[in-house]
């Protein structure tokens, strides 16, 4: 068993770095606090007799040594960078939770065959620097080292200056080796658990993703004298996007989500009928082909709401799409045994959210743990979870791990 | 006749000041840029044989003496401040015409008499400071000059410290005096001159208007594991009072016009549904009844939507309202006397934008000279205007003053 207290202390004092008003956390990817929050695993892990490497887009890795470090490791791990407004445990809960596995067979002097490696991905909220999971993507080969180094911020600043800055742009190569299998214990950031009294989810699945760009050019003029028939207003179109985008995602229910979460407007003057406006869309469904309809019925929407409000769309840009997750049925088998073991109650469940462990499962057998999250919030500022159900989660990654890594 | 070439020199010397990629300004008000506009100002006004004063709310008079001056003065000017991506015309014409006026009249050695001036109004955009016609207002009584000065900025900076910042904080009390007349030159801001192919816009009303902040607060969460029927959207509820608003406008046709101009989310993440949205609506109508009865409308609607979406309405506040405005009936005769004294073709109008002479009317028998711009566009990079017209509207406004100052 893990030590559970000791977890939950390191998440509370993690969370001092950044932390908000509200009794979140806003430690954006690749700022100082960021560098702030890596220094401190850094330490703790070093404490803990790991070796520390850093790759070329900033993971960083902390290992364990095995009786035969020759043998692929067994790693787990997630993000340390934040929402704006986010919240205590999204992310640090899974990497902090790798690092606890590590104190605990420390305690208690177990082995393993493999190498254990706890990892943090670099950018995975995808706030900052879009798209999500960018790092992890690059690991897995599904981005180039160039397209994550050029990821650039809203004030035009990119992934690799900002690696840089803080002294996290490391020299290894990003992926292209053996992994055996790998782990990722999460919050959910959804209602089920709670809703349903279960303690942990078994993930099996991850739901599909597809993130746009759109920019509607329209034609600034005034307020006042500007007929309503003659005008071309960008936030009108951008409007009604968002309603249909908000239709769309009813349409498919129970399981399909859409949402606009990012939008700025041009010139933003209160007498000025907006002449351009930057939105996002982000469309979600577990099955790929909803998801291909629903990417239909947004490109048609479009079109025709450009049309009748006599703006111009200049990009409907698709800037990420990842089909439908499946985690390898050995690792989830590894996973609910687990939770099986302790007599945890859980359920097989589909996360709604995209995780590092969606790329990773490219390259090797990978499944999750999660655990509730009061009233299923997460990306909120206010997100909270019990400390009962945190030390179970990690629980259930410690003996997921062993069985993989062979005591 | 006034020197139409030298006004439109004049004109492009100062569109130097701000001047953007696309011909346009940027001079937002008690800005750096501001300051430049002021100075030259008050430079070709010293070379012009005026002395210049400032009252409190930083608005510069240009006096040119007048046989008696004990007598009221004759006023006329408009404003030096811009949209953030505005035109070379609007609000600096009538300042640099009522400068014309001046030197016309030294040209030819004509003395008047009453004393003349042209006055920069300080803030009439109401882009960086809301609302619109901060200072004429504080001129005309209608707003305190407490109330004037801690007008602030999206930065959390005052006017009044802005004022102290550029050093245009004068000590003249505001307002508290007898104006004689007061007249406003300024483009049209909308088609209407221009398709009619009309050159004077004669301008007996101003319609009415009233400008709202609202601010709805919903609950972030993630877009990705949060089911549809659980989200607080506050964009989806600001998108559909957008479409609403936008309908009131069609609604109330031709003469209504409704805007919303400006808009801010938080906390702006591409996967977060949005917790919190700002936005302003702009509501105009030539009938106080009708723009009363939008009034409600929105309201309405907002509670209905508010209900809908499940989110909270925290403000929804009018910071801004003024009746339509009726100019002075002599005044009005003067310009239109003066239109046909130069054989200009006229039609009497109603203003769809605000202006000082709003607030002045309320003060001293006040009208405006309107001229056409091209393609009816302002508030906008592109706006523009033909050189005969902007020496024809100068030429009228020069007898229109003339008339009331006795030569
Ligand atoms: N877990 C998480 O919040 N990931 C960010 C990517 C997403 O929006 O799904
Ligand atoms: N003339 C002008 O653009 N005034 C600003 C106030 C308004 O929006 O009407």
């Amino acid at each position: 068993r893990v030590n559970g207290q000791r977890l939950w202390d390191s998440l509370m004092e993690m969370a001092k770095i950044g932390a908000t008003e509200k009794g979140g956390v806003c430690r954006l990817a690749l700022t100082d606090l960021d560098k702030q929050g890596r220094d401190l695993f850094v330490t703790w892990a070093k404490q803990a007799g790991c070796s520390i490497s850093v790759d070329q887009m900033g993971n960083v890795f902390a290992r364990r040594a095995g009786r035969d470090n020759s043998l692929a490791p067994v790693i787990t791990g997630s993000h340390a960078d934040s929402q704006p407004t986010g919240g205590r445990f999204d992310g640090i809960y899974g990497v902090l939770g790798g690092l606890e596995v590590i104190r605990s067979l420390n305690d208690h002097g177990i082995e393993t065959d493999r190498p254990i490696e706890v990892v943090i991905w670099t950018n995975e909220e995808g706030s900052r620097f879009a798209p999500a999971m960018v790092s992890s993507g690059v690991f897995a080969g599904v981005f180039t080292l160039e397209y994550g180094l050029s990821r650039t911020d809203i004030d035009g600043k990119t992934m690799g200056e900002e690696l840089q800055r803080i002294g996290y742009a490391g020299d290894l190569p990003v992926g292209g080796r053996d992994i055996h299998a790998a782990f990722e214990l999460h919050i959910e950031q959804g209602p089920i658990l709670e809703a349903e009294n279960k303690t942990i989810g078994v993930v099996s699945h991850a739901q599909g993703q597809r993130w746009y760009e759109v920019v509607f050019t329209g034609q600034e003029s005034h307020a006042g004298p500007t007929p309503m028939p003659r005008r071309k207003d960008a936030l009108l179109a951008a409007a009604r996007v968002i309603d249909l985008v908000n239709q769309i995602g009813h349409a498919h229910a129970p399981f399909a989500c859409a949402t606009v979460g990012m939008l700025q407007v041009h010139p933003n003057s209160r007498n000025v009928i907006p002449g351009r406006v930057f939105f996002t869309v982000d469309l979600r469904h577990p099955e790929d082909e909803v998801l291909s309809r629903m990417d239909a019925e947004l490109r048609a929407g479009i079109a025709r709401i450009a049309e009748h409000t006599r703006v111009e769309t200049s990009t409907l840009e698709q800037i990420f799409y990842y089909k439908p997750v499946a985690f390898d049925a050995d690792c989830v088998a590894s996973v609910r045994a687990a939770a099986e073991l302790f007599g945890y109650s859980h359920r097989d469940m589909v996360s709604g959210a995209g995780h590092d462990a969606c790329y990773l499962a490219q390259v090797a057998p990978t499944s999750m743990v999660f655990v509730p999250c009061v009233d299923g919030i997460s990306h909120n500022e206010v997100e909270d979870a019990k400390p009962e159900w945190i030390e179970a989660g990690c629980n259930v990654l410690l003996h997921a791990m062993l069985e993989r890594a062979g005591r």
